[in-house]
């Protein structure tokens, strides 16, 4: 074969929210950065400043666009929208999930949650990492020999990765390692993926906050 | 959304090989198509005529190139070639397998056995799926909105669907779904998978059969 073409796709989780109620926000409307969140979103764009970025795609949710929106200026991109980027899709939206005093201890949504493996709650685990997959694919296709910025949220970064080194989807949520403005950076030698990197430009934060 | 596009990506196994001592061949030169593989092969063509295939590759060993051809020639295409759809690498190359008289009854081999999760006898299963996974994307591309074919072999067509279907990559190799000149494909709306289908236009052949 000829000489491969190196690609790289960044998988960033969004900033911070604002959300003082600990409300499981999911896909709802509304839920925009945080002040913490805007800085977070400023150090990603300047740690990527001297990168080779030429496209840069959002989940349409606010936190998402809002993340996205200080690197693609630094590289005078627009922030385009890939409705596969989402948030996963989940039926205890909206409701307050905190430890020990939220929406789990109440026995009527007990028997959502019999099957971690194939959420009978939500969005099942293979459909969110192929979706993710073909947006990955369709970003690498685009940003050919440079690098793509995708935003996203954490459970779909977080089972992407999952799924790319061949580990069963399910997992402990509290071992996620997807921090707020994370990256997840997928290195492509032509089409095939090569290598995952994981950095923190804008600083460790819990990977356990919710909302993801 | 706009309206998506969907693409077709046919991974066919290459027909039965003249192969009268049982060589477990991997990817040796000299390994061609026997009568019956070349029947199998023109089976698949006939089924394909009426498909809209717009690429077709194959693997570079002769095999995978001569099940490919007829196919090819139908719909007035040439066969390109593609790395990431060769056969997995293996270090038995050469010896004879056959069940209870073959290389794996030698204790100097049994050492290279002791992790089948990582084979030490040859390629990762991730690193197979990895690069079959490329060239699918690779042929998505080149198709869009029609039909191609990529002709491989066994052991990474089995692997690939594994991978796309979030199971372990380690596997009963007697339990393989992946017969001789079988169809695996994958159905793609805009680069999301959405469906895997298998299929056995030439009939059906023991799965089992060794060289895959």
């Amino acid at each position: 074969m000829t000489r491969k073409t190196r690609t790289i796709v960044h998988l960033l989780r969004h900033g911070e929210v604002h959300n003082p109620e600990g409300v499981l926000y999911g896909r709802l409307p509304g839920y925009r950065l945080s002040e913490r969140g805007r800085r977070q979103a400023e150090l990603v764009a300047e740690t990527l400043s001297s990168h080779a970025l030429t496209y840069v795609v959002a989940s349409p949710l606010e936190r998402a666009q809002e993340t996205a929106a200080p690197a693609a200026a630094a590289h005078g991109l627009d922030v385009a929208t890939d409705e596969r980027l989402i948030e996963a899709d989940n039926l205890f939206e909206g409701l307050k999930v905190s430890v020990g005093d939220g929406a789990l201890r109440r026995p009527e949504h007990w028997p959502k949650l019999r099957n971690p493996a194939r959420p009978s709650w939500g969005e099942p685990y293979l459909q969110i990492a192929r979706r993710m997959l073909g947006a990955v694919y369709a970003a690498r296709a685009r940003a050919e020999g440079r690098e793509a910025l995708c935003v996203s949220h954490q459970l779909p970064i977080w089972t992407l990765r999952r799924f790319l080194e061949g580990k069963r989807l399910w997992h402990d949520p509290r071992r996620r390692q997807c921090s707020l403005a994370s990256l997840t950076s997928l290195v492509f030698d032509d089409e095939e993926l090569v290598d995952i990197v994981y950095s923190e430009p804008a600083g460790s934060t819990d990977p356990t906050v919710t909302g993801a």
